[in-house]
């Protein structure tokens, strides 16, 4: 089995490109596993991990969870509101709370950028960061470069445009380095108010127009536009955004490569950021992502506390 | 093992009448086994459910729980305050985000009757409905044959009424027609405005009196009155509800038949549809429903996933 | 392996003083195990325990949580937030529904003293009291004993402050009782407002003064001051708390014995009953008793469901 060096999964740099692949290939052979009637493998039985969901979340916590019931962790859930945030705790005390308890991982979603390493600090545990505030979500990313790849047959190459509120954006903040670091070319489509403050930073190119930039992408990747963070930018309005930055019909036809695919992380706003036809359309890959998302899951943890042998064995 | 032809259970109508027969004899020896120290088979190993309980539920949610923990399943609890919900998203969004996780079958309870339907379309796992709206809530209803056949031997040729606001219950809405598939006799007790639009759909009779329709019964089959939805309607208070249509010692020793069984979905109203001595009499079987329903529930997940062998060999 | 005569763990008094001993020394080898990479024995396999924790909990909750899914019993957990307290169901009833499910084993805490009885009256399984009202928390002071005896070689013959709110604790409530049980010397230390009403109940002797007791002292104990609940009370103020009984580098230094320890149930008020110097100083033993926390409750479930074998053996 390839491991990872890092300890820990808190910015996509916490890997190497070679670690990248080699947790896409491992995924490979999860997602397969996945379809079986019995999708249970013993590789982490008797090991302990924490969900500490400090912001709402379905899907993300929901695939962590299922990746760990199929490898046979014990887990365990902490959400902000059945928990001693209540009493007022801070996430330090927390930390060192359950590194006291001896747990061999921690997934942790917070709304402050950053907050992944007051954990890696204070405990033990491995720690994968499940996205803090408008910093990283690392994991999504592999998934996207899971998708990519499947899709396309590679990443190096290629052209991504990453279009929405990317300053906002953990998930950009994640996928634009990786595709730098995998030598594709991640473009940052937005209105001057959702770009980034140093694209460069990122390792992304810029444009203001996704009419402009449209017939060049192999990706189209679509991030959700938050309708109550819509006010007070440059964007005037929803409807506004969706007529000069929405995926839509008419764009696909006519602007979009006839092999370029559509991205992105959910949840959707319907008619804003992409309307029902793109999402209907089968070069549309938001459902292969979340499916992507619960394989590459079980890869990454495999990897960082997996122990002896190689997947394809495990699997048998 | 016997199967269920139905990839759902949404109506009870989805079952034949041998297929409910099979599933109270499997869960008989569900029951046994509930009985045992180690209360575990293997039989749904590394199949992954989901509880999707998007109202509150008590009783329902933890039989599930329990039944799918017994059977060894990995199972996922998505409620609506910790969920996708909060950020608006579609129910028809959040069954395709599941479907791409690869769920085997998904327990679901939702304010709005026919929700289920809307996972069954969008999902390929197996959809049960655990209560939609006022439309109907089979398990329990197996779970009341199950109990109704075990008191009396038989459920054909029985006299049932089922008494309280029938309009609002998908308890009735289960129960009755399935008393009738079972050739049983149901009979709708309620004040006017509870009584359903259409009874005859229901394959019921109506009585507007407990007192002439007691005399009849062999089981009286208790609804829930709910305070707040009493206001507005015809009945005038709780009190009066309870003077009228609730069970009572004076009723149960002047007018039931000595060996009538009593009845009662939970959670109970004390002293509104039913009083404490009541409860507390031998042939008030409420207890014996909620150890009815793990046991049922284990039979009609076994039934519809499990697969080979028989569940006497797999509980040995 | 010892079993334990009581049926239930509601207050530390249900257990004898060799039982202590035997959990003690059950809780030192799952303290191994704890620390071992697959953390896991099959020994409640099959087995059904419910977290029923109707206060806001974090680390009790986890602890018995860890504790379970380590001893490989299926568990579930039943909060205020997700239940039928919303439909204004009574905890009797609540009780006689999971006994119907076949319950093992239930961890109850509530905020009323003397419900674990209700719950023990109701039902056939076993209960464990995990905090009620202002009653007892004996779980925490078998951890609490069990750090004492691990850090000092002995309990017997020691004397210990305890320091606080000790009216309102239901932590001081189990471990006084618990110190005078084991030949130990506890004494109150608190403002008369604090001091329970009879002290001589809990087997304790009263101190008005921290620096007066504290040259005694083996073990200093510190409650948790609840910010809002020192309103009202004889305690002018949360600083003024502070400078009279609050632990500090200059007590530690000065009037502390050089070889006592400091231990804290957690959560802690930095800057209240205890200050950071003193937290991270190394005879400050609160992520110890965290620590000793799972296997403490390992031992006792063990040892209250086991069935047959010792641990040493299980363990292997």
């Amino acid at each position: 089995m390839a491991g990872i060096a890092s300890k820990h999964l808190i910015r996509i740099e916490d890997l190497t490109v070679d670690e990248i692949y080699s947790v896409l290939e491992n995924a490979a052979t999860f997602k397969e596993i996945n379809t079986r009637t019995i999708k249970k493998l013993p590789t982490l039985r008797g090991r302990t991990i924490i969900n500490m969901f400090l912001e709402p979340s379905t899907r993300t916590r929901s695939s962590f969870e299922l990746a760990e019931k199929r490898l046979s962790a014990d887990s365990l859930n902490f959400s902000a509101s059945s928990s001693a945030t209540v009493k007022g705790e801070s996430l330090l005390d927390t930390a060192e709370t359950f590194d006291a308890m001896k747990i061999d991982m921690v997934i942790v979603r917070h709304r402050y950028g950053g907050s992944p390493w007051i954990l890696a600090e204070a405990m033990d545990a491995h720690i994968i960061n499940g996205g803090d505030g408008i910093h990283q979500h690392p994991t999504q990313t592999l998934l996207d470069l899971f998708t990519i790849q499947e899709a396309k047959g590679r990443i190096a190459g290629l052209t991504v445009g990453i279009v929405g509120d990317i300053y906002h954006s953990r998930v950009a903040g994640s996928l634009a380095p990786a595709l730098k670091m995998m030598g594709a070319r991640p473009i940052c489509i937005a209105p001057p108010s959702y770009q980034p403050d140093v694209p460069e930073a990122l390792g992304a190119e810029v444009s203001h127009s996704l009419d402009e930039a449209l017939p060049d992408l192999d990706v189209v990747y679509l991030l959700r536009i938050q309708g109550e963070r819509a006010q007070g930018l440059s964007v005037p309005s929803l409807r506004e955004y969706a007529t000069v930055y929405g995926m839509n019909q008419w764009r696909m036809d006519n602007l979009m490569k006839p092999d370029a695919i559509i991205m992105h992380p959910g949840p959707m706003n319907r008619g804003v950021e992409i309307t029902p036809e793109v999402i209907a359309d089968s070069r549309s890959l938001v459902l292969d992502q979340v499916n992507a998302g619960v394989a590459v899951r079980m890869a990454v943890m495999y990897q960082m506390l997996g122990g002896e042998g190689d997947v394809a064995t495990a699997a048998r």
